[in-house]
């Protein structure tokens, strides 16, 4: 193994924390399955005395010399934002053949054309998949997974402020403006939500994924883009009763060979998989001929998201020793694996009973004698036919199979109970 | 650039000739992007006298050896099945040097480990994306994607069969037996679909999936599965009036410290986000800190879906040239830009009228002078508060725009139009 793999750094804001700490708390599974260390080197703030969690204040300077000029920095992380000087400063990195990672999706949009070619010339890599949808790995799934799939189109709600917006209008039925407040609130809006409500940021994320799933030139001047800013609540309504939903879409396609990308509010069946995507969620759709349609979901925002889309951006550039990361895993052997009853659920249980009197208490008292509380049971039916449905709070297999065999041996239970688990049951974590 | 790289298949059935199209007709792209030529070498199938498209009958052997004792063969496609001999073809062919593509989640689930730790003695690869899922790329995305974002949970749906028959006894109250016997009409479902809906497929794959997520040597031996054959449509109603989908959930998850994987059917509640995979489909839901909660979604099988995961594996033993591919689109242009109203769709249009006689007349004369059709009008309202909602049919910008502007400037019009457009509105393609 040669020695650390120096990172410098371009800004050191809200995402640059959390690579900073990220590269610091995953290093031995970085190691293990990069088989290199990573280590921070410099990093180019405006405020050289205010210091940064994780980083050696020697390493902190406002001379972006000191990061570009540092022959020990193999790769650049640029985190600062803004379109210039950034996309100088990443020029001349490029051009001294350091790699660069970088979440810009302004600059990428605009430049990111001229940028690859630089790169390819310096015989170095420019990567960008925290500029997209955060963690969500849309632009490695669309330039490895699905090179040679032919893609048709790419549908996606590349935005989430604007997508909480619209769930929100919908599901509280509030005006445009209460329901922007309300993101504002929550942080899912700036202070000036103008390129967000707008469509210019969805515009920029369909500028790049256009480029990269069509092989083609896109730039944000290409993408004609509309925005929400001017949607009422009654169109929400009259979508909803029409059978629609809402949601502000980047869609890129072909259209006779040539390449058509937009962003608008559009109406979408309800039925349609990307309505279900609510919240700040985000989501892109990729029709291919030979590989579907593939749908990615998930958060599109948040400083620890894109930190992780950098990381892995650093990761693929150094790429993976082939096969030693499982290797070392396996020779490890890794964790241990739990006995079936260490991951408690809760559960569904189902019981044919004789509606005889003491019947419920009979089983409510086993499931205690067990350590099962019951959260809901209904009764139906009479006499012979008659039904227990229950949800039980969490437990564990231990608990309830034992349980079941008592309650089935019950005179008035007349068939195998039922036992279903409960996935994510609010009492911590998923089933 | 060097020579062709040769692939081996062992097998050439469905999956295998999708294979032999897929890299006939992507050779350009994946030659452009990859730096590499892809050319079919010596292909193992049962009945030599039988032929294949694509393949060169003299390519065709029913002796192994012809491939796996091949020099000139680099990377060997396994899409023949079964685990044993293949399992013992695959070990040979990594001793020898060669890296292995195989979509065989029954051999993987089993001897995984072990062949992992002989591909990375013999310095060469093993890859299996094919194996889960099909084409979603869900292996890549936990190996690369969020190789340091620490995975608390990864729990899907990864039977497509039994996902459509759970589908189905939810949407037409089928039981559970006609819901089958429809699988199998459709093909969804095997002659003999035991190891489906008993739970087994899911828990293979599962054991592949926690493998990858948690370092950690599972095994199908390690993962306790139940099947949907006991569930009764009186299940899926009740679990229904109480909130909930019932889904066959794989789950991994860590609990304290050791790695639990489980198959079985599970409520899931309406809202959750795994409730809303319907049909054939498989998900994938990835829970990691910092990269959040990442979905992927997508058909779970088929022969070009699999035979796309088998090129993308090939493609990504290869490697990409750094930045050639995306350079050397770019140097091309690429594709041409359409222009806006390139790309038709459907339109939503909301106009705030006074409910004068003749004024749908004029606003409909006004479409219809501009090639538009409506598809339904819906009139509310009266006097001058009156509203007129129109869904018209797959037009253009360049006629709906001027038209609006017509429509606007009618006395009887008492606001701006509003437009929106409306997403895959059945007339073929997206919006």
């Amino acid at each position: 193994m040669s020695g650390p793999v120096r990172i410098g750094l371009l800004g050191c804001g809200t995402v640059g924390g959390a690579v900073v700490r990220q590269i610091a708390e995953g290093g031995r599974t970085i190691e293990r399955a990069s088989g290199h260390r990573l280590e921070v080197g410099p990093v180019l703030v405006r405020d050289v005395s205010r210091p940064r969690p994780g980083v050696d204040p020697a390493l902190l300077t406002d001379d972006p010399e000191r990061v570009l000029g540092d022959p020990s920095v193999r790769i650049v992380v640029e985190v600062m934002g803004g379109v210039e000087p950034t996309g100088d400063l990443l020029r001349q990195a490029l051009r001294s053949g350091k790699s660069v990672v970088t979440a810009n999706k302004q600059l990428l949009s605009r430049a990111g054309p001229e940028m690859l070619e630089l790169a390819s010339e310096a015989g170095t890599e420019l990567r960008f998949e925290a500029s997209v949808c955060a963690a969500i790995p849309v632009i490695k799934v669309l330039r490895e997974s699905l090179l040679a799939a032919e893609i048709a189109g790419v549908t996606g709600i590349v935005n989430g402020t604007t997508n909480y917006i619209l769930t929100e209008m919908r599901r509280s039925g509030l005006s445009y403006a209460d329901a922007l407040a309300r993101a504002q609130d929550l942080g899912y809006a700036e202070a000036d939500p103008t390129d967000d409500v707008g469509g210019a940021d969805a515009a920029a994320k369909m500028a790049i994924l256009a480029s990269i799933a069509f092989h083609t030139r896109v730039s944000l001047d290409d993408v004609p883009y509309e925005g929400i800013d001017r949607l009422a609540g009654e169109d929400i309504e009259l979508a909803d009763s029409l059978g629609f939903s809402v949601k502000l879409l980047g869609v890129a396609r072909l259209v006779e060979g040539a390449v058509s990308v937009r962003v608008f509010p559009a109406l979408v069946p309800t039925g349609h998989r990307l309505a279900a995507v609510t919240g700040p969620d985000n989501a892109i759709l990729l029709e291919s001929g030979s590989a579907g349609e593939i749908m990615l979901v998930g958060p599109g925002a948040g400083g620890e998201e894109t930190a992780s889309a950098v990381v892995a951006d650093v990761l693929s550039i150094l790429g993976t020793h082939r096969g030693s990361f499982l290797h070392n895993a396996l020779a490890d052997a890794g964790r241990p694996i739990a006995p079936p009853s260490a991951a408690p659920t809760a559960y569904y249980v189902r019981l044919e009973v004789a509606d005889r009197p003491g019947v419920l208490a009979k089983v409510a008292s086993l499931m205690a004698d067990a350590g099962l509380s019951i959260r809901t049971v209904v009764q139906s039916g009479e006499g012979d036919g008659a039904r227990l449905v229950m949800i039980l709070h969490r437990g564990g297999d231990d608990r309830l199979v034992p349980a079941l065999e008592r309650i089935a041996a019950l005179d008035e239970v007349r068939e195998q109970p039922v036992m279903l688990r409960v996935l994510g049951s609010g009492e911590g974590g998923g089933a």
